[in-house]
């Protein structure tokens, strides 16, 4: 959807060397009710000088993706209930950042909460804007190696789930034929499967060839 | 963040074999400046009896993300402000749907427009919801290639960017290194390499070993 309202300008030409940031003029806060929303309306000025006095701003919590691979080389996945997509779907652990947490030790503590595994090393795969014009909260992406089960998973109301255990080439086919539909969990296990800590077990070498 | 008002329950059990969906007891606009942002405050009943109050809902325009690699084998990437991060990123060309507009239409306007190629073969990877909780729009991830250079970048003052052509290892370093923060770039660039329609222009192979 572009911006109909066009003046020419030779702004882009311009711009093509000094792209610059734009200004926010004024900020209102028009729903909030923490720690789960906070949408504000900006009154912004682009470095063209034009105003736009309707951008909205989404602030969501933080949550991270976790993509974990046991001792046996499978991948730890969910099956669950989200309410936005209406239906049961294919997932990855995931959760909100406590108040004061760290992502890593949010990623650490929802794998134990939601599926029981611990694992022995971990890395962060990266940390993204859910949508880079609203907001909308960050995505920290973690991938665990050497995951194996402490304990039961614990009951959450809200999250209801069944832990999968599934082959890597199983995982990246569900990801590849279109059964993983939340952007969060398709973003992490694709970038897990690009990274060189997930290995495809039956062959002990790294998912992707280009490195 | 876990759900701190629990009741001991069985649920997660019984469940574990029968997750149920949620149902809507009611839902009442609270934002609604279309077609940019509505939001929803739902009162939801859960499968195991309890209610929850205030589920927002988020409706953001559907958009598309496009991979597209030049005859060349280079990929088309992008340099622009986004608000939300507040900084100049390294990001693809993407853009919201017009009304009435499919998805694999507004990818081809959005590549042309934003960049001026144009492409011969197109793929669509995947379609995802934003956020599984909230919603917060659908990405709709298009690759395509054999992309060669019609017209020059239409002038879009919301939109100034900078047009990158980069070799595909490069994208996938900076990728891998964090260097490209919004999450549906993350998303469609890291699927676009493990599908069949990227290829590593320097060994003409698939940057894949997995499938």
């Amino acid at each position: 959807m572009r911006n109909r309202d066009k003046t020419p300008s030779r702004s882009r030409r311009r711009c093509n060397t000094f792209l610059k940031p734009w200004k926010t003029i004024k900020r209102s806060k028009i729903i909030e009710d923490l720690p789960w929303l906070r949408v504000s309306i900006e009154h912004v000025r682009l470095p063209n000088g034009k105003e736009v006095n309707n951008f909205y701003q989404i602030e969501l919590p933080e949550y991270t993706v976790i993509v974990a691979q046991t001792q046996e080389g499978l991948i730890i996945m969910e099956r669950q209930y989200k309410h936005a997509v209406g239906k049961i779907i294919l997932n990855l652990p995931a959760g909100y950042l406590d108040a004061n947490e760290s992502s890593i030790t949010c990623a650490q503590r929802e794998l134990l909460e939601e599926t029981g595994f611990t694992a022995e090393s971990w890395h962060h795969l990266g940390t993204f804007w859910v949508d880079g014009n609203r907001g909308c909260g960050t995505m920290h992406a973690f991938v665990a190696s050497g995951a194996y089960r402490i304990a039961e998973p614990q009951d959450d109301d809200m999250e209801e789930l069944e832990v999968i255990l599934m082959k890597p080439e199983d995982a990246l086919r569900s990801l590849l034929d279109g059964e993983m539909i939340t952007m969060g969990a398709a973003c992490a296990l694709s970038l897990a499967f690009l990274s060189p800590f997930v290995t495809n077990n039956s062959k002990k070498n790294r998912m992707s060839n280009l490195k």
